[in-house]
């Protein structure tokens, strides 16, 4: 079937009707949107702030910064790990006591990656694929240079992603000898779901650790680390979770694998009694072992209030409208943009994609220059694709109307 | 001599008229301070928040995270750069290109420290002080672990700390085989300066790398990264720089050493073209190849606030004003706390002497409570320390003269 009938129908659907049955719709009233002609369609990227962040980093600076000065960090301590229960329990389908908030996603992923290669000494690879984010291949490049190790790159296709028979193929390739396989939850680019569960459960029965990156899919679609018996994961707070810029990251460790792994950075926020200073470091029992150096408030608790409101939503109404969005994307595509020489780099299945669709087009950088001119935020991604982000909090239907018709206009002038 | 006797004189001198003639009394008024009955001597752990920093924060988030959205990193990116060079060139004595601000202080110690290592191979030991800062304590003994080297500690004087006599007998004991020599240029403690162009030469004398830790140092004594020929130099800005609480911490490398040493974590913000997101890492040239993950700006801007306004009072005046202060406590100390029983815990000697004094006596801990419920916010320093943060920008004359005033009541009551 030629791309475009089968959605047909989809895309004559007016979108004012699509946002009147809306069950969110009311949630875009609680960020804070100075422009409202402004299409934004890079929630995948940053996030848009909540109006509950912009009024707590106040306080927070006004108050506690200037108030209590340092008796603020009586509560201040508490903060990465009580947002990670937050973020844990609510968004990720983590039990108590696996999630913290701390550092960057490249860092937290360089601790969990360093560790799991020192719990498996005597196994030379790391699985994972070219089309994996790139702070993760870098860092795996440099652990894998600084700890001897090799990487088995997989070539997977471009947007379906890799599936469980790809890294079945690897882990059979090395037989006994993969220490860790990490790849990303929902790839980047084409936004395709990669199969946490059954790659998790593949990776353990080959004896190798698994480390997730759910940067792109923590907010946008459920994630059961718990059920899926993941060892480790890692992602950013900053995309669909609107924490604002480089807001903080947080990481998962399973809590029988907390103490038996080795946190690499051991600072003073991982040391039992911090505030003795003592000899030793001797660490936290728990995910708190694996805090380092001293969080930054101010980025924590305005993504404390980005994390509250997806919460709030719920993640089963998040990803209902995140299919709906990316399927009347994809059906506006096919009835407007495949006839112009478009072509989808993100699976056709919504069970397989997350909340973001990728357009392709030779010129796709020159046209999303014209697009952020003509009031219309996409992303680029070399060499060819455009990402729309369609975040499920703030992205309305007719907001997907106008792009597509926008795009199509910008594609033949 | 006994204490008390050389001091007598300041001791006796009217706190108002030292007020008077403060150069940089104004600067008080460019801070946030809600109670001003509240006499805040932790500004060593915790700064003050600079009335421009809740100006940005407020700008940056209703502005520029909800109004530029994506775009915001069209100036965000360069960011850490930009700040560090205010940093390197106003504080630090470090050169353009040098100083970038990113992480906390114990993951860019932690990278350092590692990447001395790896410049060192064959070297077996790391020296450090017992009486160093427990962060730097906790990571080195985890990095000795994990590539099998071994710490030689120091156990020098409490109160003044490592002399390079100490340093030049370590070095010694381990000729030819001393990779990194790692101190704060403050103690966290007893606020002894070490001599860090001394030590700097003696360590490269041996062959050794040289780390500085500048937490207690940078905002409130001059330090002079360039003509000490230091090698490597970490240190957060929420201290004397108040940059708020957990604001980001910053790393100085020598240009001619960024390419040679090896950042252990490389992170997309250290890779050059980084948008391309291509295959393979190739480090930006520089100190942007020092970069890791994505920098939490809502921290970042707060701190560069408070790194201008120290700017703007010139590190000379700043240090002449914390040691009228520091010595104006001790000549406080001496007539009304030594008679009862208390000690000093700081260099004498204002030379040797950051900008806090310590006070000992048993009864510290309790002590310390009773001062906070009188309205009087110091550090406790187990087992027997209250540390006096007198920060020059915020700090009175007037406020030390009552609180050593308080804390003789207290002491006796």
């Amino acid at each position: 079937m030629p791309a475009g009938l089968a959605n047909a129908g989809l895309a004559a659907v007016d979108p004012a009707a699509l946002d009147a049955a809306d069950a969110l719709a009311s949630f875009r009233d609680r960020f804070v949107i100075p422009d409202a002609g402004l299409i934004y369609l890079d929630g995948n990227s940053l996030g848009r702030p909540p109006l509950a962040a912009l009024e707590r980093l106040a306080r927070v600076a006004s108050q506690e910064w200037a108030g209590e000065l340092i008796r603020g960090w009586e509560h201040w301590l508490d903060a990465p790990l009580r947002v990670g229960d937050l973020l844990g329990s609510e968004i990720l389908g983590a039990d108590p006591g696996e999630v913290a908030m701390c550092d960057s996603t490249t860092v937290d992923f360089y601790r969990l990656a360093s560790a799991a290669l020192g719990a498996r000494p005597d196994r030379r690879f790391i699985v994972t694929d070219r089309a994996n984010f790139p702070t993760d291949r870098y860092v795996l490049e440099g652990l894998a240079r600084d700890r001897d190790r090799e990487i088995a790159w997989l070539d997977q296709d471009p947007i379906e992603g890799p599936t469980t028979a790809d890294i079945a193929a690897a882990l059979d390739a090395h037989r006994g000898d993969v220490a860790l396989v990490t790849l990303s939850h929902v790839n980047y680019r084409s936004a395709a779901i990669a199969d946490l569960a059954a790659i998790t459960t593949l990776a353990h029965d080959a004896g190798a650790l698994v480390l997730w990156d759910l940067s792109h899919s923590a907010g946008a679609i459920p994630v059961e680390l718990a059920a899926g018996g993941v060892d480790l994961a890692v992602g950013c707070t900053y995309k669909y979770l609107n924490g604002g810029p480089g807001a903080p990251a947080y990481l998962y460790v399973r809590a029988d694998l907390q103490s038996e792994l080795r946190n690499p950075i051991q600072g003073w926020f991982g040391q039992a009694d911090q505030f003795e200073m003592g000899q030793g470091f001797r660490p936290r029992p728990g995910i708190a072992g694996w805090l380092t150096g001293t969080p930054g408030i101010l980025g924590l608790v305005a993504a404390e209030e980005g994390i509250r409101l997806s919460a709030e939503a719920g993640i089963a109404r998040i990803r209902a409208k995140g299919v709906a969005l990316t399927e009347y994307a994809i059906a506006l595509h096919d009835a407007r943009l495949a006839p112009l020489g478009f072509e989808l780099g993100s699976p056709r299945d919504p069970d397989r994609r997350g909340a973001h669709v990728s357009i392709r087009r030779p010129d796709a950088r020159e046209l999303t220059r014209r697009m952020i001119a003509a009031g219309i935020v996409p992303d680029f991604r070399a060499p060819d694709s455009i990402r729309l982000g369609l975040s499920p909090l703030t992205t309305r239907f007719d907001e997907v109307h106008r792009a597509i018709g926008r795009i199509a206009e910008l594609a033949t002038s």
